[in-house]
């Protein structure tokens, strides 16, 4: 979808939100934090809730950090549960979890939270869980049959230090602080369960930066984002939530593909920028299709050069991932990296791919599959992380992530 | 300072400003690239501009980023010249990154800029520069006797992965997206003389989380950051500007040290909350000192207790930090790490703690001896990292940093 729908579909009332009746965003609880509200200086000046008070339901049919607008800062965490984990530890482990995420949600310290102050700025804090599939097997529960990891690709040079896991810990705020230390109270809490994985950290603009749902840009400098589901519409009911052959325990939540997918910026770098707009297929300027003018126009595959090429060439990366099955489809919530340099380089840079999908294999292989086939983009694009994950439908108050599960 | 008073000072043209008459906070650079001004959402919304199209100007007597409010992200880079580098080389260097930073920070595409649509958001971008002793040799310049690396302390337990280099590169904004594609143009530019030594990022706060002009918390959850120079103030000129020893071409440059100081987290974890706020001599909720109800409360070292002792303890960081001589102060400027958990560990975390001051002997040095001989907070904390280097004065147009040098 565009920023601007993003962004109008955010502001609307979500489902979850109406069926549940959670908090709307809101300073109630920071507020009785002893936050003060700001007034931004300014000749225009005005009592304005600060971003720090922000918050995002976190009850309700489906899990938060899906249909959230993205966050500008998130961490995403793999945990692998210790050795002769059993279900009834593992009912307590998610219990804590939801009570933790639940509460620094809303801007309240939680309940073994050691550094309280922290707590206060929410700044749209969403924490959101996934299962892998050894996590799903010691609950007893049915996988989804897509619950695996994803087929190998011929262009994957994967690292298995950025691969799979037990348990996904997606989470997102509009802070740094708020994200360093919900991860650390989780991780705390979670410690005598289980190990962490790995850790990856990623980012979009910061809140305010640029214009509100303006869509994300990557390192290569692209528009990121364009074509996507907007929440609440039939397309994301039903390729999101949708469960068809999904075990009823899932049902309310959806899959999670993280594709870790190194950007080659020094090659990149050395392309013109005709070719770059090329291997896309869109402008570098403001994401237009190369046969349109605005960033969401409808691109023409049809249309031909004065000598006779595709406008959009055959190869390029918007050609090959837009399927003409429209069941071919995900939702993509990715975020930039940029890790230390290894030695000798420069930059360590790429994309976290997140996307959420009903059914990983009808959805999302497809288009990986094509991508894989041919896309130009390759050529300076690398995947070397991957992992598959249920989402768990969200819980109502007193529940837990995962209690349909059990 | 107080956040308060920083905040304000921020606010106030600064002499570098009124002597250069560089451009102002504005959006000029901006607008003509395309962006738009955003309304903001809201019941009382009003046309504001942009976080990110805030800029402070690079040309002046002092280099920015040092009086600068502390933006939200940073990375503290350092590099090694190349053996062989000469001098006529190593001005070529200086000048390139002078035009990349001067631009960048207004908003506009570097010269060579790959990705020139990551320009447009400079979000109060600085570049600070610094030369250590190596550069200083090699450009045949007088280095100021405290050039070089601190005196061993018995707290230490560097590793030389983060210590030392040639150059420094102090590069902060708003936004996480504008720090990385301005590290990525100053490091490629900078690839042919250089390598990179290191690199350490950290963050505070997003713009508009809280109330502006707040002093930062560090991972403990401290108020950190309470007692510090106001920019402008005599002090601060003194202290931070001040030249008596150094030599003529530092002018109008500081001294800058960075001691990366890992924060055992799991242990102060164990400590109560009396026993937090003991070895701080400050509160945790507000930061006031022990003896006082508000943060900037003078700490009275002379109260005592029911019992006789005095309240805010002997070995606390507050008392032992402050010198009873008023030229051994610092000024404070650091940042919050948080970066990938070691194996078994839930957390790597510290601070980046970085300190301007115009004679590193005279006024950095004595703090760490003291803090070395007996400070409770060292139960909590090690150094892991330590780096001198001589920030150069600002320069006019036309010119470049380290201009005075050569
Ligand atoms: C570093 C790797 C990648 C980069 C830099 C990248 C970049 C882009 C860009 C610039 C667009 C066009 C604008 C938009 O609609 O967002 C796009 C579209 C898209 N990409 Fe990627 N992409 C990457 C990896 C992937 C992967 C791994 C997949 C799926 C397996 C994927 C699937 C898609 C899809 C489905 C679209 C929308 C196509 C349509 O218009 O229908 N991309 N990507
Ligand atoms: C992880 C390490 C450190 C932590 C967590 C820490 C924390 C704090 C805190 C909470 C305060 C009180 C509030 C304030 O005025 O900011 C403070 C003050 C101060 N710290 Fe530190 N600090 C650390 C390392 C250092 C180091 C290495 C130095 C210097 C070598 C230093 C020098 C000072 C000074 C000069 C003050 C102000 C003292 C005064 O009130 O006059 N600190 N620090």
């Amino acid at each position: 979808m565009s920023g601007d729908q993003q962004a109008s579909a955010g502001r609307r009332l979500s489902r979850r939100h109406l069926l549940l009746g959670g908090a709307s965003a809101g300073i109630g609880a920071v507020g009785a934090l002893g936050i003060d509200l700001a007034t931004k200086a300014g000749p225009t000046a005005v009592a304005e809730p600060l971003n720090g008070t922000q918050t995002v339901p976190f009850y309700g049919v489906h899990q938060a950090g899906i249909d959230t607008v993205p966050q500008s800062n998130a961490s995403l965490i793999a945990l692998d549960l210790v050795p002769g984990t059993d279900a009834a530890a593992l009912r307590r482990l998610l219990k804590i979890l939801t009570s933790d995420a639940a509460r620094l949600s809303q801007g309240e310290a939680a309940l073994a939270d050691s550094e309280p102050e922290l707590a206060v700025a929410p700044a749209r804090l969403t924490v959101t869980f996934g299962f892998g599939p050894g996590l799903v097997a010691l609950a007893g529960g049915a996988a989804p049959s897509w619950l695996r990891p994803l087929p190998a690709f011929g262009i994957d040079r994967l690292d298995p230090a950025w691969a799979d896991g037990d348990l996904l810990l997606q989470i997102a705020a509009d802070d740094a602080l708020t994200v360093a230390h919900a991860t650390r109270m989780l991780l705390k809490d979670s410690r005598s369960f289980s190990t962490v994985r790995w850790v990856q950290t990623g980012f979009r603009r910061a809140p305010g930066s640029v214009k509100p749902g303006t869509t994300m840009r990557n390192l290569f400098g692209q528009v990121d984002g364009t074509v996507n589901f907007v929440p609440g519409t039939p397309d994301f009911e039903r390729l999101v939530w949708g469960h068809a052959g999904n075990p009823a325990w899932l049902h309310g939540g959806t899959g999670f593909v993280l594709r870790r997918v190194a950007m080659q910026l020094d090659k990149w770098d050395k392309l013109d920028r005709a070719g770059r707009e090329a291997s896309v297929g869109r402008t570098l300027s403001n994401g237009a299709p190369l046969t349109g003018v605005n960033e969401t126009d409808e691109p023409d595959f049809d249309a031909k050069t004065a000598i006779g090429f595709p406008v959009i060439p055959e190869f390029s990366h918007l050609r090959r991932a837009r399927s003409e099955n429209p069941d071919e489809r995900i939702l993509r919530r990715g975020y930039n990296y940029d890790d230390l340099p290894t030695a000798g380089s420069v930059s360590n840079s790429g994309l976290l791919f997140v996307t959420f999908q009903a059914d990983v294999d009808a959805q999302f292989v497809p288009i990986q599959r094509r991508l894989d086939a041919l896309d130009l983009l390759n050529e300076w694009t690398t995947p070397i992380g991957s992992a598959v994950f249920a989402i768990p439908p969200g819980c109502a108050a007193g529940g837990y992530i995962g209690d349909t599960l059990f």
